[in-house]
């Protein structure tokens, strides 16, 4: 016998490498290219430090203020954490204890295995499509509770808001929880449902569309029941998780929409001419509705060009996983960043355009 | 059946009140009452908000370092979290897997036992003896884990490090977390004998001697092989707990021995000081070695004078609880606010205080 006799063993999830050399264009963790609203400055270059001796607001009024404003919600239906991973991690631990498998995609966030695993929560995994969308009618089915990233990650793709709703309303014995990481880039959001059902959690982040991965804040939205449940265990862990400077310098990010919506709009426009232009490279992109394109090349095997973007500093993520073992991918970063990823890739596929066409 | 009969039922932790009105003196948390080191400003005041756009380094290298330093280790042996609580409650469920019962005091930090029953860990409380103090041979049987605050909470009672190194060396197949989030004020940390037993992990904390309590900084201290395994458990969460500005403004403060030290001997002397003055008005108080007191009154029960004290708007923390709900635990605050305390215990107390001598 020995203490580590007694340890949980668990199996860590790898994200995206963070490349400490510098010159390097990071295209890899899907981060956003511009910086957080200008509010975000002024409230950490005027903080008052005297405040960090105290414990911060556990209510996290402020934070929670805004996020209801920006949504038309009550701040009894918003519930903040650090990172959308935390509070993906704790609805888990809420909602998800009837012994019953809970569903999501075979192609998904790589975090929701992980968490099942760790909490001990059955899981089934639906597979999705050829084209990597998902089945609907997998959804019809018994289930401990249900999780869809919309759009989803890796692919990009976004299910319609009417075949979400089918899903919701023909679970309304589960909680289905929508994670929306991704949803300010493109697709179509669930909060307007919230009214309309109570087992339904929307999920949001600050570190793509609102720059501040950094600074570790994402949210839930759902029914007021829902969101007092989630305190609960909050407060049973942990009553302080966000600190002051997150708080302030969050809320000054929700209050700002006409910087949010400029810097969305500016990573779109450049999604949309970079899937053209990689198009005529020979790629082939999913209708990806997020801050990355995800692809795959006609004749060069993903790895290659994985390979060959890492020589060149241009870190993009692939997985050598089924199914997508032969995409890549690449987030979405300022323009320039996109033309030099864009010139390299002319000359490196140039040669074997060629080569099929002999 | 519904979504709500599959949802975890926690009872919350209740945390000291955080009262939003002015002008109150709130020694209900045990915050220190001296704003963090000068170095915390200084890197708020010229954060380079950019860097918030990308994800913050998941290995938390730059406050790890300056920890592993600040107490002679290495980086491997330094894992942080969001506060203390983050670091214990993932310890608790890294550490105590094993079935058997965990053991800790019957009058200690009340999330202890709210940890046990959220991850499912049996426990079994060791009544302190009626100094409040641990009977060592109480943990010399069959368990799963131990965990002892050292200052107690809120007793402020401290363990002599000869009593704890043996309770660890008893105990070699369990892991014995020790919990010093007071240590600093007087208590004898078990840091040194880490380098002998593999079966320790120490928790410290930013909240209470380094001002920070806002920042939401804590970490715990054990040989290399425990400390991987809180990280791996702690990437199977969330990769990206520590903000870039918490990591930033926590390296500071941990480089600013002096500061540190000169805040900390400036709570010891109020602290002193106080105590002396309050045996002087009929309190009887522990040999507390924190930056709190615990005391009770010869002849006032407890709860009259927390309820006389919040009408003059001085918040201190009382329990109805068995065994101290004849007690009040007072944190120590500027020798200004304890000056106001004390000047209004002396009236309050000094009626009745020639009763009792009728």
């Amino acid at each position: 016998m020995n203490w580590e006799d007694n340890v949980r063993r668990v199996v860590p999830y790898v994200a995206g490498e963070q490349p400490k050399e510098q010159n390097v264009i990071k295209l890899n963790t899907n981060e956003c290219p511009y910086p957080p609203a200008p509010g975000v400055a002024e409230v950490l270059h005027g903080f008052d430090c005297d405040i960090l001796r105290k414990y911060p607001d556990p209510d996290v009024s402020l934070l929670v203020r805004a996020l209801a404003r920006r949504h038309g919600l009550t701040d009894r239906q918003v519930f903040v954490g650090v990172g959308s991973d935390d509070v993906l991690a704790m609805s888990f631990l809420t909602f998800f204890n009837s012994g019953k498998p809970i569903l999501f995609p075979d192609i998904t966030y790589s975090f929701y295995d992980v968490w099942a695993e760790l909490y001990r929560i059955p899981y089934q995994c639906q597979p999705l499509d050829d084209s990597f969308r998902i089945r609907k009618e997998d959804y019809f089915r018994e289930n401990g509770g249900i999780v869809i990233a919309n759009p989803n990650a890796p692919t990009g793709v976004a299910v319609p808001l009417s075949e979400l709703e089918e899903i919701v309303r023909t679970n309304l014995d589960s909680v289905v929880i929508i994670d929306e990481a991704y949803v300010d880039f493109g697709g179509e959001s669930c909060v307007p449902l919230i009214e309309k059902y109570d087992n339904l959690l929307v999920v949001q982040t600050f570190s793509k569309s609102r720059s501040m991965a950094g600074m570790r804040i994402g949210y839930a939205m759902g029914n007021e029941r829902m969101i007092g449940y989630l305190n609960d265990v909050k407060f049973s862990f942990n009553s302080y998780t966000m600190s002051a400077v997150s708080i302030a310098a969050g809320a000054a990010s929700a209050a700002d929409e006409t910087y949010f919506r400029d810097t969305v709009a500016k990573v779109v426009a450049t999604r949309e001419r970079v899937r053209g232009e990689l198009d005529k490279l020979g790629f082939i992109c999913t209708d990806a509705k997020t801050n990355f394109l995800f692809v795959s090349h006609r004749t060069i095997p993903a790895r290659e060009i994985f390979e060959a973007l890492k020589a060149e500093k241009i870190y993009v993520r692939f997985w050598d996983k089924p199914r997508i073992s032969n995409c890549l991918r690449i987030s979405i970063g300022t323009d320039e960043e996109m033309d030099r990823v864009l010139a390299f890739l002319e000359a490196y596929t140039g040669g074997r355009k060629d080569e099929t066409h002999l």
